[in-house]
């Protein structure tokens, strides 16, 4: 089954204790996209500016990625400038330019539509909102939403949550969305919002999944060289959305192991620069990390 | 086989966020002790001053741990105040007495001396060398230590690591000994240092454990009803060092299975003050939760 991402196609330029990089192809849609399309076929809702490069786009066209639906306007893309400290926990924001982004609306085909995996990325509720209420009797619909919308535009997005199946969070995203400190009692409290499951990504310290019938957690992949965090959520959620779609099912053990891979694919994305790492990925890179994987947390 | 603890018995002030105690019988011999007597018995080796409650004397003698090797002296007893703020991550201490524990030289039996696992809670390093003299051929030797040691006494420390087995540190801990910021490194660092395993506490984080030929990594056990984290490292050292005393075999497969113990313990240990959980915890309690967890991490 296809995935069908709504999200940033961006330009990040990028500072860490490794390096820096500038204008590299990033975004929220590209990271997903960088690992979903191992698992199936992606479709990018998004939106691209006048000064894009065509690289990008012939890399992308390259990449078995549908972009039907991803727009060119006049104007400059959406730009982002971080900068990583020594201990890579934090991003700090020197610069964001939304440029066509600010004004984009998505539309969709008619065969989009009907897509069942639907990946709705960080972003304003309403764009969120806006699109999925297009979507024709989607089975899984996953939402990522950080601090500056559940600060901003909260009712939305409790709105919104009621209709989604699984809400992906950081730990600090869902502490603040829950305002309780207990990350337990905070998962909880979210599943009473609405969606049937949360999954709360905790970087180097893994991911836990709650449901209303169960609890998974798991430790992070040790990742000895971390170069750039950036996007190691979005290709979670690629992992974890592309697992689940290439299978077709949502049973408690097809989404355990789907935490599983979205584990997997994160632990990638953030050993280089942008998409250097996932962009050439195959599926077997997958497999063979799962089995050292699997060796370090059995018992 | 028996366990041979050196450490505090201490009278503990605690204040939470959920409420407040005062000269709680605690100590990270005691925490320790607590849940390693469940898998087998347990030396005690430190000291108590004059004003320690003949209660709790009865309450240890009644546990049965030896207490053939505690000490009571002139003076007062170690005592400790600390304070947790909202997010129970860090303890600031308020006060520290060392009392009687300022000069104490544990003297022990020769039966003792034969203990074949020993479990060198933190302290001086210079006294933990002391006692480790005195032991004759002992299996495990488990070795915790606190950023005041590492800083302060970090020569006499790392010699002491050429000589244990089992270096237990939190992430922090970790990162202080070896120099290093991401944790893969910090503790590939403090193995080359000497010890044959290093196990990093991450709290509600879960535990990591390196030995040169393997990697194991396990989550928490999510815990909703935090009341006191005091003590949970010892706790969780009781729970590992209790099982390979118990199975008397320190197997990649033994090492993996106690760290879950120890896991475990961690967690029981931090649902309510001092060692009101864990005074009256058994084995079956240990189990019963261990099969939870067993479906909280399975995949």
């Amino acid at each position: 089954m296809s995935i069908l991402v709504l999200g940033t196609v961006a330009l990040d330029s990028i500072q860490t204790p490794s390096g820096k990089r500038t204008n590299l192809l990033g975004g929220s849609a590209i990271h997903f996209a960088m690992i979903a399309k191992l698992f199936t076929c992606v479709s990018l809702v998004s939106v691209i500016g006048e000064d894009f490069p065509e690289d990008y786009l012939y890399l992308l066209r390259n990449k078995n990625i549908d972009l039907s639906s991803l727009k060119k306007e006049k104007g400059s893309n959406f730009k982002w400038e971080v900068r990583y400290e020594k201990d890579l926990d934090s991003a700090i924001t020197l610069k964001t330019e939304l440029g066509v982004f600010s004004r984009f609306i998505p539309s969709i085909s008619r065969l989009q539509r009907k897509i069942k995996y639907v990946f709705l990325a960080n972003g304003d509720p309403d764009l969120q909102d806006y699109l999925l209420k297009k979507m024709i009797n989607p089975r899984l619909i996953c939402l990522d939403s950080m601090d500056y919308w559940i600060k901003h535009k909260r009712r939305k997005l409790l709105k919104l949550l009621k209709n989604i199946h699984v809400y992906l969070a950081n730990d600090q995203e869902a502490r603040l969305l829950s305002q309780e400190d207990n990350l337990i009692k905070a998962a909880k409290t979210i599943l009473e919002f609405g969606p049937q499951m949360i999954l709360i990504k905790k970087a180097e310290h893994g991911a836990i999944l709650f449901s209303k019938g169960f609890v998974f957690s798991l430790p992070a992949y040790p990742v000895e060289n971390v170069i750039d965090p950036t996007g190691a959520g979005d290709a979670f959620a690629g992992g974890f959305m592309g697992y689940l779609a290439r299978v077709d099912r949502i049973s408690p053990t097809e989404v355990k192991k789907a935490v599983v891979y979205g584990t997997i694919a994160g632990s990638f994305n953030i050993e280089d620069f942008g998409i250097e790492r996932t962009l050439n990925l195959t599926l077997r890179d997958f497999k063979e990390r799962l089995i050292r994987f699997k060796r370090i947390i059995g018992f």
